[in-house]
């Protein structure tokens, strides 16, 4: 049995009777509850090998999931590169798509739409066709024409919408008519659940690290990846969830303020387009997951991030700028970072959408 | 121990000792040679996980091979997609860079040069970094400055060239100097052994399939597609090799001329051109393994790659319009083969380098 259940006020439903992006009573995010095996079994497709941890396994698979780790020694740490950027349109959402098209697709639902700038819009394009439902991806006019390209080039239909009022305009436009659902890729708990096979993985190739460097826009990737470890630690699998360094940019920095009370004064971040959220719909939740873990958010600027992003593509990492937000960090923050450490850096997206 | 060895005229050296890109006795592709226990391990990283099927293991990985397969079933037949796309660099050509680049380190090169006009210039620049060569990669003026753009971003120099004659010239200045690697992608037998991972990854995800569908431009994938198949039949794990369908295009069709003896006249395929190869160095071998398995060669053309093209990525696969002939050859000849066929169809390159 499966139950929305929103954290907040207690408002709770049955997952196969309805479906609301947000808690209906109070507005703040939703949650998940279910039961779990912790099975894991030999399987390649990525649904079917952690069902144990899943509240459902999608129909369909497009080759999501399941990607490289790449294990790097230099004097002081083992840095654990984790390939998201070969998920199968280009980024880690596919992990949250899937499961969230597929309900979607579940619950008689035949358009979808989904606000987004780039690689969640590109997702919820792709996932949305494999199951039948027409995509509206609405986007800012002024977002790279190639990732508008590549969501019609997937058979999704771009709503270029003016500035962020514009955007949530006419995402509601579409909300409001019958049969249409919001993937609602900041929101939905759905993606997070997606997302935490992603620690299953790291689990399963190596172990656990110490430190986990993952970039923060809505927080969705750093809840679902605490959420997998702590699954993990659950079953007696491993003593303790790693610590979390979330990466934000100076220009939005919504989760550092949380954090530390303050704004901090730096170079503008622009160039990490992916993580410029600036209300993140589940802010509090992600500020005590990285407290929780004893972690912390570390702000990176353009010239740091281009510094990051020459150095990872010299080494063969093919990301786009908001990845390389991750190693950005590390170079500043890997002197208090004890000897020994192993550290995941979770590179996020596709330098090859962008490029041009 | 590894030998290289002239199928031609027997010419024969320890891999060790020296290197040829080609026989320097008769001037033939030449072969390797070496001994396999067929042992296969839980291992993620595909070298390890195949090391009994290889005749060494590369030092380093960057996250090649163990692509996912996506199993798709028409009314007729059971389509296996194999997601090549989903390579680092975004092309099978991985499975191949990974081992001959290293092989060049581990003989002392300190510079690396191909022609290539595109997948293989980009496979080719990422695994020289990741061993330290310096890599010079020789492209036709004409190549899509898309991918020139990503050999440079990854640290490799392109090096343009005025046609075939140019691109030859300029690569045999290269190979003349002392120190410098030629990794000869349409020549090394490293390359084919490096794809024959990709048949063990089908076998243990699936098992055998009855047909395989490949792009041919040198036919070296089809080459390394088929020996990995071999080598499951000589160890008694699968009953027969699969049938081989190989694509080209009407423009280059070398293969289908020496196939069927004849030219075939149709729509031009400049669309494909990653496999617009005029004289592949292993031509014969090519069309022997074809005949071995019983398979044949299917051209297609611009109409047919287009319409393809547009099919796969509604699909949600994001491949370049080469991979879309596999497609567009399926839906040529689907209703000759048999009813409940398995059907393997390659998705050789990412649609993400050209899509703009």
């Amino acid at each position: 049995m499966v139950r929305w259940r929103c954290g907040y006020c207690g408002f709770e439903f049955d997952a196969y009777l309805q479906y609301y992006w947000r808690c209906p009573v109070c507005g703040r995010p939703l949650g998940l509850v279910y039961s779990v095996t912790g099975e894991v079994t030999g399987s390649r497709n990525v649904w079917e090998r952690y069902r144990g941890f899943l509240p459902f396994v999608p129909e369909r698979y497009r080759g999501e999931g399941l990607t490289p780790l790449v294990v790097e020694r230099n004097d002081l740490h083992t840095l654990l590169f984790k390939l998201e950027y070969l998920n199968p349109s280009g980024s880690f959402k596919d992990r949250g798509s899937a499961l969230a098209l597929y309900y979607g697709f579940r619950m008689g639902f035949r358009k979808s739409v989904d606000d987004s700038s780039g690689n969640a819009g590109i997702s919820v394009t792709l996932y949305s066709k494999l199951y039948g439902l027409e995509p509206f991806i609405v986007m800012p006019r002024q977002a790279p024409e190639g990732k508008k390209r590549v969501v019609r080039q997937l058979g999704g239909v771009v709503v270029e919408a003016e500035g962020r009022d514009g955007a949530a305009k006419a995402v509601h436009n579409y909300i409001n008519e019958p049969g249409v659902y919001y993937a609602a890729h900041l929101w939905s708990p759905l993606y997070i659940v997606g997302y935490s096979t992603l620690s299953y993985e790291v689990y399963e190739d190596f172990g656990a690290p110490d430190y986990i460097i993952v970039p923060v826009g809505s927080g969705g990737l750093l809840l679902g990846v605490v959420n997998g470890f702590e699954k993990l630690k659950e079953r007696g699998l491993i003593e303790k969830v790693p610590q979390v360094i979330g990466v934000q940019g100076y220009s939005v920095q919504p989760v550092y303020t949380a954090m530390y009370g303050r704004v901090a004064e730096g170079e503008s971040s622009t160039l990490a387009d992916g993580i410029m959220v600036t209300s993140p719909p589940r802010l509090d939740e992600v500020v005590k997951a990285i407290k929780n873990t004893g972690g912390g958010v570390v702000l990176v600027s353009n010239s740091e991030i281009a510094k990051a992003y020459e150095t990872l593509w010299k080494w063969g990492f093919m990301v786009e700028p908001t990845s390389a937000t991750v190693y950005a960090a590390y170079e500043k923050i890997f002197r208090n970072m004890k000897e020994g450490s192993k550290i995941l850096l979770i590179l996020t997206g596709s330098g090859l959408k962008t490029l041009q």
